[in-house]
């Protein structure tokens, strides 16, 4: 069933022991939209837990500070920025299969798995939905859950540089900032520096990069000798995925990453019209307009193909769309 | 003599004939700042115009689209984010010499070389400063001025990611995009949009990055034969200087570029409490505590080791004050 975010707030303050999952390989936007509920709920004496199926990346432990990990059996379970349940990784998957009482989602993806499901697909984040959720069940949004919401809010924008970026990113941006919210070195953390080992990689990805018809696709394949290279990982290769889509005239920016079984995950943006989301629906993946994923199984050469072949479809519904 | 936003509001609404002048080698922040001034004082019946000593760059036309470049003579003659007379450009410095009425600026190394000058060194940009006159002048902020002021207050925060950036630049953005600035498509145009010759650049200049001082120093040496071998020139360079900041460890960030002339141009960038305009003083330039500039004569190694003496004094200074 689908709720508006005032039924959300109402289930969210009857519930006083509250599971909260976030996706696997979790991001800015899952992390800091959990971990600022969790902060603003356990205010209320509530018992919140926070769980992730993989390990969370240093720069989020943040978030996680001041919160405790009690345990204790929840009466609600609610999954944050999850698109489908199998996002939730392996073992979690199966734990939670017809679990989930609630979601609170903005991916228009959104497979609908959970109980109650609060979705808006034109939310630049779900910490966007958070913030307006805080505000409506009238809890105080302290300086480090501002921080949790601007690390969504701004992750998931790109730093305000993706077309989801809408009037109201701007105002939640500025509100967060003025309730406290760390925005510069958050900004610093997640888009202004890079390891060195990064930078090597970056320098190998920008050297792999190759044009397709008529220059209006650019494609950058990691393989995993890159990463042995210069000492990156794929902890390090989210970043990249936004370098193919910056050069002029590119409407279609493909990033492959070879991943450790030999297959092949890649990451889709696009410009104007062109639905990154439908290119990957068709190869099994998902995601929004403008960003998009999906795993590819066969030889490098085979994945390359496959995905050239629903881009070039997808450019020329576009180009005769025009 | 210093005066404050009032007092600037009360002496353009009281002349009919205005200049305004904007620096050389033309940035989003000059040029967005004086054309929405033009416009919203045009509105009222005034007659604007914009100057520059150099050709404005076409990402830029946007702003002077339906400004009438008529000519007279001014009763007020203006300098927008202009820290410097220099920084007019060669005949401008001579024509204006001692004649600059009003300056409007947020450079703390402003020269004070205009009759009256309003200064606000902690702005993150002129263009908050414009937007908060076109407040008090109770002018009307058209989508065309949002889109001009937006420009200057993304460009000069690297799209929100300097120290400069505050709660009010967030503020003042917020409100720009409620009032109609094509927030989007700004943002593409100067942040995400590379030409193929400047990707093969900047592929260059990361590759000829070099380290000092235990890392704590990135220099990059763009030259003319680069230009040459990539089709690029020196109208794409700016950007380069945002990258050996962003290496993690980096404290000092150094960009030189070499001149058609032979002279280098270094621009600085440092993080935390180094003095990027301190450094740059010392050598003859100036700017901002984040980010400043000096040129330099002599050859490439000479040039590159009289700046480097001056990093390493700061460095040692931050160090020592730590």
């Amino acid at each position: 069933m689908r709720i508006d975010l005032h039924e959300t707030a109402k289930i969210l303050l009857e519930s006083d022991n509250v599971l909260l999952l976030c996706h696997s390989h979790p991001d800015g936007d899952t992390l800091g939209s959990a971990c600022a509920l969790a902060h603003a709920l356990s205010a209320k004496g509530k018992n919140i837990r926070v769980e992730c199926s993989d390990t969370i990346p240093k720069d989020f432990s943040f978030m996680f500070e001041g919160l405790e990990s009690r345990e204790f059996e929840p009466d609600l379970i609610a999954a944050i920025d999850v698109a489908d349940i199998k996002l939730l990784g392996r073992d979690f998957e199966g734990r939670y299969q017809g679990k989930i009482d609630l979601c609170i989602d903005h991916h228009g993806s959104n497979m609908l798995y959970a109980d109650k499901v609060c979705l808006e697909a034109d939310s630049a984040s779900t910490a966007e939905m958070i913030y307006l959720l805080l505000g409506i069940m009238e809890l105080e949004i302290t300086p480090v859950i501002a921080s949790c919401l601007f690390t969504g809010v701004s992750t998931d924008t790109g730093c305000f540089r993706y077309s989801n970026t809408k009037v109201r990113t701007f105002e939640i941006a500025a509100e967060l900032a003025k309730l406290g919210a760390d925005t510069y070195n958050i900004i610093q953390v997640f888009f202004e520096t890079k390891t060195k080992t990064y930078a090597a990689l970056e320098r190998l990805a920008l050297d792999s990069m190759r044009f397709y018809f008529s220059d209006r696709c650019a494609l950058i394949c990691i393989t995993q000798d890159m990463y042995k290279r210069t000492g990156s990982d794929e902890s390090e290769v989210d970043r990249i995925s936004t370098l193919t889509r910056q050069v002029e005239g590119v409407l279609v920016g493909v990033t492959m990453r070879e991943l450790k079984d030999g297959s092949y995950k890649a990451s889709v943006r696009t410009h104007g019209d062109i639905d990154a989301s439908a290119i990957c629906k068709r190869l099994g993946g998902g995601g929004h307009m403008g960003a998009a994923g999906c795993t590819l199984l066969g030889t490098k050469q085979q994945a390359i193909n496959s995905l050239l072949k629903e881009v070039q479809a997808e450019i020329d519904a576009y180009t005769i769309m025009k």
